[in-house]
């Protein structure tokens, strides 16, 4: 991710508010660009006929920006291109396990951002989205892999949408009943921690058997996931 | 998961209807249950003044139900009882690396399912929806943190989706790219697989320090993630 600007807030709106939960909200523009570079994958939600569709696809984030494929949801957006979306990008970093069931939860980092996606047509900004969003999920092969011909550019619809409008929400820590009454029931309380990690490369079996991955493939594979800025 | 039916076809609506990728698109009940019980977190997208809002939440699934809060999409859910969500879970099982960026892709999990919440007000079956909902996230936890008091449980909101109208799409294997001009590149190829696991507890600072987790955390504690039924 380039530029990571800290210290700045994101604007307040009537969207981005946090009423529930208040103390988990942040309007830090660091907090956000720092949940969008630690994934690849959001969930796209888009107004069809009235009725809410949630698709999951990948992104790129880059500066203000977020890239995503306009063909993942083309019926509503190719039917109302003004329509705003909102696209939500969401980390679990563990299960918060309470003396109560009524506290249990998830510890978890999440950004929402909402605004109208604007259609990337300049081949330039469209060659440069779309390197974003391959190197936000795949660091290096951008570099490694044929680059989109002319025509493929050309079959692309790609998405970018400003990330001026929106609020991350991040739980940390242990469960909220550790002082109360409950604190006396003698349970065991905590967290259970989740991660991802990548697994061994597997190689596509029409490849020559002598062909070697890249290293910026191999060195990923031992490495812990999700965390491309990392 | 109690129940699982396989073999049976969900109906294909509108809005379930697989236009884009339909290879692998399935309106196969067995398969929404395998994606629902592989996972605790969805994002629901509800419409809030006309915009898409996407919210991150747990959920649980039992036989033909997803219950998840009411609480997490107040501000929707309140405003308009009788208004459709869309739930939509994703596991996220590797990248498609393909010899050109145009085939990059992800071999993904994800269901999808529309319909209207009912808010669930009988005493019984609220109880019974957050116990599942609880243990689809940490199985054991039910009959060993505290359960919900009287005043907890009328202070949940909580409500039930069927999962009648549902699909489910899934890509898993090499990339599209093996058989084409691009195989003479001599560019490596395949899938980087992404896993999740649960790391070490975290126990609470607030325990006594001789109080040791319960069997059923510490033998989750090292195993794979994101696969209760499993």
């Amino acid at each position: 991710m380039t530029s990571p600007s800290t210290g700045r807030a994101l604007p307040e709106t009537e969207r981005t508010r946090h009423r529930r939960l208040r103390e988990q909200g942040s309007l830090d523009r660091a907090a956000l660009d720092a949940v969008l570079a630690a994934g690849f994958l959001c969930h796209l939600g888009v107004v069809v006929d009235g009725t809410p569709m949630v698709v999951p696809t990948v992104y790129g984030a880059d500066g203000g920006t977020l890239y995503f494929h306009g063909s993942v949801a083309s019926r509503s957006l190719v039917a109302s291109p003004g329509a705003t979306v909102c696209v939500t990008v969401t980390h679990v970093d563990g299960l918060v396990l309470a003396r109560s069931v009524f506290e249990h939860g998830v510890n978890y980092r999440s950004a929402m951002v909402y605004g109208t996606p604007r259609p990337v047509t300049d081949p330039e900004e469209k060659l440069a989205g779309l390197r974003c969003l391959t190197e936000q999920a795949a660091p290096g092969q951008w570099d490694y892999a044929r680059r989109p011909s002319r025509k493929e550019l050309a079959a692309t619809a790609l998405l970018a949408l400003s990330l001026d409008e929106a609020s991350v929400k991040i739980r940390t820590g242990p469960p909220d009943d550790g002082d109360g009454a409950d604190a006396e029931l003698g349970l065991w309380a905590g967290v259970l921690p989740l991660h991802t990690a990548w697994g061994p490369l597997e190689p596509d079996p029409a490849l020559p058997a002598d062909l070697a991955p890249p290293a910026h493939l191999a060195d990923r594979a031992a490495s812990p996931a999700g965390r491309p800025g990392a």
